[in-house]
């Protein structure tokens, strides 16, 4: 759990540097929802530190074993809040070296769903 | 990381009283992008074990430390699969106290994204 909060720490600071060393060099990041991915630490680095937009995160939560883990976050950005799903795995030295991440975006309730759960 | 195992085998085998077991009375369970709830166990296993169709699930991957956890399912109904991404928090007690799920959908990479990543 602890590195998955320095990842976010990291990421939220724009401190690559810092990303760098808790990534693997052969980090595999996807995002499964429009297949795309990074393949590679630099990859994944030019990607995030060139996001556009006037962005923060925070980190909702996160639990991680020896494998990996995975967080919720908040991402923020031109004032709007959307929230992230991310699953990490480490490597033995506890690199990070798979990245799958998920934005999932509200729907409906399903049709024939009406009723059966409570609304909040 | 047991715990979220004997879960989805409890689950997907139908085993409401295995699932009970794992499931503090007052468990909450979130489904942010609908906003829908289920308020304790009884409401939780009423949802799941009325659910419609002819479903299957695999349990892709778990992590989990002392607080709690997270999954990735892929969920088959009538021949369509899609994955769900599962937190949990556990209590002192080791039971799960609370669920919240997401289920991404695809997306088209995100105006402005094109050629920023690769895809796959």
């Amino acid at each position: 759990m602890d590195r998955i909060v320095e990842f976010w720490n990291a990421v939220n600071a724009r401190d690559w540097d810092a990303v760098r060393e808790l990534l693997h060099p052969d980090v595999v990041a996807l995002w499964p929802q429009s297949r795309e991915r990074a393949m590679g630490r630099e990859a994944f680095v030019a990607f995030e530190s060139a996001y556009p937009g006037d962005w923060t995160l925070s980190l909702v939560l996160a639990h991680a074993d020896v494998g990996g883990g995975a967080s919720r976050i908040d991402f923020t950005v031109d004032g709007t809040t959307v929230p992230a799903a991310t699953f990490f795995g480490f490597d033995s030295a506890g690199r990070i070296d798979s990245i799958e991440e998920y934005w999932p975006e509200p729907y409906d309730v399903p049709a024939g769903g009406e009723g059966r759960l409570e609304r909040y």
